[in-house]
């Protein structure tokens, strides 16, 4: 059954596959949430899934199930009361190892067609994942449609693609014919079995409980590891109804639906996230979430392959540009985006203290600040605008992170409290933008998590690139920005980006902005510096999820 | 200039690039120490270009030199007397650390080209590095020609394919172009570096100086990362060689020398391999050596990758032949080859108590044992032959094992101290072989380094199996054997093989043997069981190795 369902979808595999070599646009999952795209009552239908779920039971199907758990809060301002199963981890992943052999035996082809189902079938219940990650991580719709839904499963088939490509650079049998001269040749033939390497655990995250949570869990499943996801308890159902799909495609091929589980805390106060992750079942780790937890993770679980993703300190070097209507706009929108909840969100933005030449002529340090914290109180003027663009603050301790921020430098933009149009109990928050010296290192070289900016007054830009350099290097950061109309500064901060290991963005003024990454296209992290240890996705995110078990006899 | 390099080895490359893919038999670089292929004075000019470097200084040129050292001892009964530079960690490393950036700006090919120059020099002073080999491992001549020449340059070009191939898996520079429905497309030129991780550090080891260096060095420098090698200090004298080709190769293309270092220890009785593994710069470490400092090093070196290949435990299963002869000839020479100091050498035959079904009727334990037995003798009875095929125990410690050996099983076979019809100081011992009961595991199941193989009384074939599982998954293999006529058995020994992760060879009898293995064909070690969390080669030896670093702007 499972070879149908890859010749099913042999041909997006292939597409993916030419994709990740081309790294030209490629989405198979349409991210406009469009009843043309997705059916007239997709909307509905998925609005009213979502509610469904609200304050009832969901059911998963795991061994050692001993009861029930949850306490998300919508940071719309209402109680999701879905109650998961909890389970014991010495009945589940003891079984879970054990149904690592079936899932081997279900093949390379086998299992990229069931993974190629389970992402179809997650696209096709992209609204209701997509009102599910809305009100966990508190985006606004459109964006938990679009990042929570096709763009988190373009990033899942990136990872079947990656996979796939690595475990057949080898064939499956090949024979070795070996000349002697004069006497017959030496001939065995030989069998490269992709194995994994045990149960991959995916640690999810609150903001993103979908897209950074797919790459890792289709990364491990199609180089044949069974994977227990542990969301974040403040976003559990999103992954939950991802665990359910993928569950009920492995029932209908015959597979242990358990090859896919979810575990939670079955206590919010003694989270069991480090005892999952010391199991001597588990092999593969990834993980989103903060520095410590992610070091603490690479420095103990030796049993596994560890894959991070941690905090940064993201940065703009701004020098001299062209189009500074454009600049300020696409910044302004950069910035407000999620409330600056992306790991890709910059927070340090460098400007020379004798200010900048641009189309308007020279702007002083204090007119760029002026220039952007007018363009992003303009563009949220519309409080539709501003609820689907902001979206809420998801955690209260980003709240008070704010709060407490005002004091760290020269309020250049007051975050205020926008009241949201649809739900009056919204926690929502406007960008907070500070201007500060460029000594005050301590301050602007740590991340402070969610709508807080910089405006670090440089000497020149020469001190702008060292500073960012030395930000990204010591610190770690996702992503790097610059403003320049001088192709040599643009070679500069290119061999900053190029040393420091970070992904740069020059010159962006119009529809695309530093904070959005492409699957197939851009590398989202680079593995190379503090920020994270791995990169979504390439060949070294995927290729040691397995291992090749080779035998051999006389032909 | 290395871009002319890379045309001169295009072929070849691309020709081992087809080879990693399709895993039939090649060999760039002739294993015959023939006249014919190497010229006609190559063997006399080689021996005396390796006694050339007898007691004189050897030269390399590296930051921060600051004295010399070097103790090491043929086995074969004389002191080498080569005297190599010592250097200063805190001048050479930061500075190979600033020599990176050269490497990488020299690109892919370049670096392409550079390492295939490299390792074409190499073969062509096979003779002179095997007897280096030779009178570092003590491995016989033949062998050291073989495994320290052409076939361990063809594990270096593996590398190099593997490593270009995973580099070259992304293009250079892509354009991405996003349709917007009706509006003009968003469109940005992409570019994506190949980005080295640091420092590489090599850990030689003492039996294998070449053909277990090669593997990390080009790994490391195809990818981007300057090299350093620390070598076995009994085993300096190859890798010297080789790192002297090295730096000759890159001065030539104009490039720092000392992307190719060697650090040996001042003081033997002060190993430095501790310091420098935890070194800053040194962001991956390729170590080939006992468990314990493995271990030690995987756990310890948070700021690098580790590859490791450490001691293991090798099996065979014998269940029945339809060639007695040719299994008794076959294992004859696999035991004898090297005195059983490679690590793919077996240790463990399992043979049930009541003996196995042959061609030649039904053979008891004992007589299966006594035909091995008598086997190897005959096999090592012309003494040209035993001086080619055992050469020497490198190390004191060994010969002293095999002598401690004798109490643990009853002595099938005495190890005997052959003479060396060419070196009469020669350490030689021939194979010892035990009879031990399965019940005996704390003895059979951990690893005796040298000639030492046990035979293991077993109830029954399911029950050899299941000891055999066990012995690779809790102490590791690089090799697992089996012998037997039925199907069913075979592809139970196969399942048992695929869950604990070893390389499984069945039925061998005629010129391949199960301690060897080919390169671009042959997986060596699984990185899925203890003795070694990596492969030589896969995807996931190179893939981590560097980083791909991106830009992006408006195209």
């Amino acid at each position: 059954m499972s070879q149908s369902l890859f010749e099913q979808h042999k041909e997006t595999l292939e597409t993916a596959l030419n994709a990740i070599r081309t790294r030209d646009y490629y989405s198979p999952y349409p991210e406009s949430p469009s009843p043309r795209k997705y059916g007239e009552t997709a909307d509905k239908d998925g609005q009213a899934a979502f509610k469904a779920h609200l304050n009832g039971s969901f059911a998963l199907e795991m061994p050692g199930i001993t009861g029930e758990a949850g306490s998300e809060k919508s940071p719309y301002g209402f109680d999701l009361g879905v109650q998961y199963p909890t389970v014991d981890m010495d009945v589940l992943l003891p079984a879970m190892k054990e149904a690592q052999k079936a899932w081997r035996d279900a093949g390379i082809e086998g299992r990229a067609g069931i993974c190629m189902e389970i992402l179809k079938r997650i696209n096709q219940r992209s609204f209701e994942i997509g009102y599910a990650v809305m009100h966990t991580s508190g985006q606004g719709f459109m964006m938990a449609f679009q990042a929570g839904g096709p763009h988190a499963q373009d990033r899942g088939l990136e990872a079947v693609a990656y996979g796939y490509d690595a475990m057949t650079h080898a064939p499956g049998a090949a024979t070795w014919t070996k000349p002697q001269g004069k006497h017959d040749p030496l001939v065995l033939d030989k069998k490269f079995t992709a194995v994994g390497r045990g149960v991959g655990l995916v640690i999810g995250c609150s903001t993103f409980p979908t897209w950074n949570t797919y790459p890792g869990m289709f990364a491990s499943l199609i180089t044949g590891n069974p994977v227990v996801i542990k969301p974040h308890p403040a976003g559990i159902l999103p992954a939950a109804i991802s665990v359910q799909i993928a569950q009920n495609v492995l029932k209908e091929q015959g597979l242990p639906p358990h090859i896919v589980s979810m575990v939670i805390d079955s206590d919010p106060a003694q989270p069991c996230t480090k005892e999952l992750a010391l199991r001597p079942e588990v092999k593969l780790i990834d993980f989103t979430g903060n520095t410590q937890f992610g070091d603490w993770l690479e420095q103990n679980c030796h049993q596994a392959e560890v894959y991070t993703e941690k905090a940064g300190v993201n940065t703009i070097i701004v020098d001299s540009t062209d189009n500074f209507k454009g600049m300020i706009q696409n910044l302004s929108f950069t910035l407000s985006l999620y409330s600056g909840q992306m790991c890709t969100t910059p927070q340090d933005i460098f400007i020379p203290a004798n200010g900048i030449e641009t189309d308007q002529g020279h702007k002083s340090f204090d007119e760029v600040a002026e220039a952007l914290s007018n363009g992003i109180t303009k563009f949220l003027s519309d409080p539709e605008r501003a609820g689907m663009v902001l979206g809420c603050i998801q955690a209260e301790v980003t709240d008070k992170r704010v709060d407490n921020a005002r004091e760290l430098g020269a309020v250049v933009r007051e975050s205020d409290r926008p009241e949201n149009p649809w739900f009056k109990e919204a926690r929502m928050r406007s960008p907070l933008i500070l201007a500060i010296d460029s000594d005050k290192e301590d301050v602007y070289m740590e991340e402070l998590f969610g709508p807080i900016t910089f405006l670090i007054k440089t000497e020149n830009t020469a001190h702008s690139v060292e500073l960012a350099h030395k930000a990204v290097s010591n610190h770690g950061a996702i992503t790097m920005g610059c403003y320049s109309t001088d192709e040599a500064t643009l070679d500069q901060i290119e061999e900053a980006a190029l040393d420091a290991g970070v992904a740069l963005s020059s010159n962006l003024t119009g529809g695309v902005f530093v904070n959005q990454s492409a699957a197939f296209s851009d590398f989202h992290a680079t593995g190379a510096n503090p920020a994270a240890n791995a990169s979504l996705s390439d060949l070294a995110y995927v290729a040691n999820r397995f291992r090749m078990v080779q035998s051999r006899k006389h032909a």
